[in-house]
């Protein structure tokens, strides 16, 4: 899947591809820039009133429920009708899922009322959504006491979505194609986010292809490939952020293919 | 204009003007601190049951549409009158205005209920308004059909305001004077946000000036002037908005007068 | 108490405290990252529907009225209350108090209803909240006219709470013992939210102990060295802010010894 991949990188920059995201307040202003450095467009709007327009003008739609109220779960609602009328990706981070009753029961919401094409989550996150014994600390993951594969497999049968869990090595399955990604860096954990930023890449990534599994495999070879040669030129977590912007922006296609390290299981 | 932009630019530092920000919260930081850098106090309230008092000891008033609901509304409404009765100046950032029809219905609401000083917006969000076939894709322009200066000047006519249309060259109109200013960088469009802390610092220089034209045009003239600095030792989109705000703070008024493009037509 | 601010700092790397965050959202991305750095894991839902259960997973909790709206009120009671029978300590930073009636009134209301365990403010809002002449001017101080040691000490037995005074010189009571923390560069007066970071920090400490002014003071001394060490390498604020992180992160206690100037009066 590396041809795939840096295809699909250069599909996204060409098209621009404009992403609605209705996301957190802690890693919002992140998330809008990495989605410019990926070659997408972003938009953030989470007001009612002002979302059915917006996702209609959009390519995908990203949902993470990172700091989650009524009123915003309500222009999720409005806002995934629309894109699965229009039929454009929906991509949804059960941030914290597992962790209190309130998200884990709003992710069902959510996955009840619309169609969703890609759920990305941790270990702790898609263990807990999949029954798997997952753990989950505030937003970051302890862990599962089940299979990961078997967990991912899962979900997706149950849910109709392809299913992503990150770690240092990432799953991906449709329920029946299943990859693994193994780029990144340990670096990535340090910085507030990273989680948040890859759903807006597969955003962008889901926007260009009808391939979900693909979309979501080559949005985190480039996310990782980038975080890896920021970690190299970076002191701490501060001048990571900013490396990892650069990086993303300026990576080529044909250096991506050697790096990529995807492989289908 | 340029000595007249360069003792605006003394001034603002040494009042360090209090400027009272109801904005979105994808930017918000990043405009916090480009007022710091830009020699003003930031102040970011956005409660209803706040604004006012808030309002009442600021020197100038700046409104930013990026992600809107009622309740903001609501308090723009109630800071913007409290601005007009105490003489201070509004500035409106229409973020995303002809993109849908929530936007552009509040933008319209906002310039009945309120005076406003300056309207600051990119080509697509000021043809919308002014009738001239502005085209927005999400919060981005993508032009007007119709004629830039005739618009920019319409829309003023139209308000009473001072409109401010920024690109590669900014257009900068009280109805009777145009001026335009042509400094900055295509960088400047690779983050996300640029735009509004444009508004953040017209707000600083506003407060210090009845000339809004004057305040306007130096505010450009100084920001996108920083925005080039920082360009040429900028790896990509991370390290740039850490430089701009950098060169932002560093940049003296007797090297901003040979560097200022500032024309009147 | 530098060698008990070493020993705290171990601590708290090695036990990664969950720190609940009900925070302003101009710096909440700062104050997560922060958390990061100090060795704790932040969590920053402001949701009523789900704080009840997310405190009851934190270490600490901290509270911070930067841009305060009566749902956030109400979600705050939610979390303090449930932060109090459990036992975890409850910072509160009243940003902006005596700015305005409603952020005054917010903390007394929150003073009322919850039990705090450290007030954390500028001379300005806590000369204000003492009684002692402060005057703030947006969210910054402009100092009191009282005697500033004196006003810690009288709002910290009307509260029961430590009280932390910032400027050039931290002052720290928890109304029988009072401390002075000498560490710091002015540069951290040069970006958004140093203050609210501060806060994060001393909620990380505070997880780790059950003295509140060891925890205030550690916290003071180990994020101010930090600031100390960024400034030195830093040309404006912008690589001020992500220097403070990369510093703090990889701060060690050996180094931190020599360095705190921390002093019991």
């Amino acid at each position: 899947m590396k041809d795939e991949t840096a295809r699909l990188m250069t599909l996204v920059r060409e098209k621009r591809p404009l992403v609605h995201q209705i996301t957190n307040n802690v890693t919002v202003n992140d998330c809008a820039n990495i989605t410019l450095c990926a070659g997408g467009s972003p938009v953030m709007t989470d007001s009612p009133e002002d979302v059915e327009e917006m996702t209609g003008l959009a390519s995908a739609l990203v949902l993470n429920i990172g700091t989650l109220t009524n009123a915003i779960i309500e222009a999720m609602i409005i806002a995934g009708r629309t894109a699965n009328k229009k039929g454009i990706p929906v991509i949804l981070d059960p941030v914290g899922a597992g962790a209190t009753r309130y998200r884990t029961d709003m992710v069902w919401k959510l996955l009840k009322e619309i169609k969703i094409s890609v759920i990305k989550g941790n270990a702790g996150e898609i263990g807990a959504l999949a029954g798997a014994g997952g753990k989950v600390r505030g937003v970051d993951s302890e862990g599962m006491t089940g299979d990961p594969k078997e967990a991912c497999i899962s979900l997706s049968k149950r849910t109709g979505a392809t299913v992503v869990m990150t770690g240092a090595v990432d799953i991906i399955t449709d329920g029946n194609r299943t990859a693994v990604v193994n780029n990144g860096h340990e670096m990535m954990t340090t910085v507030s986010g990273t989680g948040c930023m890859t759903a807006s890449v597969i955003g962008c990534y889901a926007s260009c292809t009808d391939d979900m599994l693909l979309a979501s495999a080559a949005a985190l070879a480039v996310f990782n490939i980038a975080g890896s040669k920021a970690a190299k030129r970076s002191k701490g977590p501060g001048s990571f952020i900013m490396n990892l912007k650069d990086e993303l922006a300026h990576l080529t296609p044909n250096e991506t293919i050697p790096l990529a390290n995807i492989r289908l299981l």
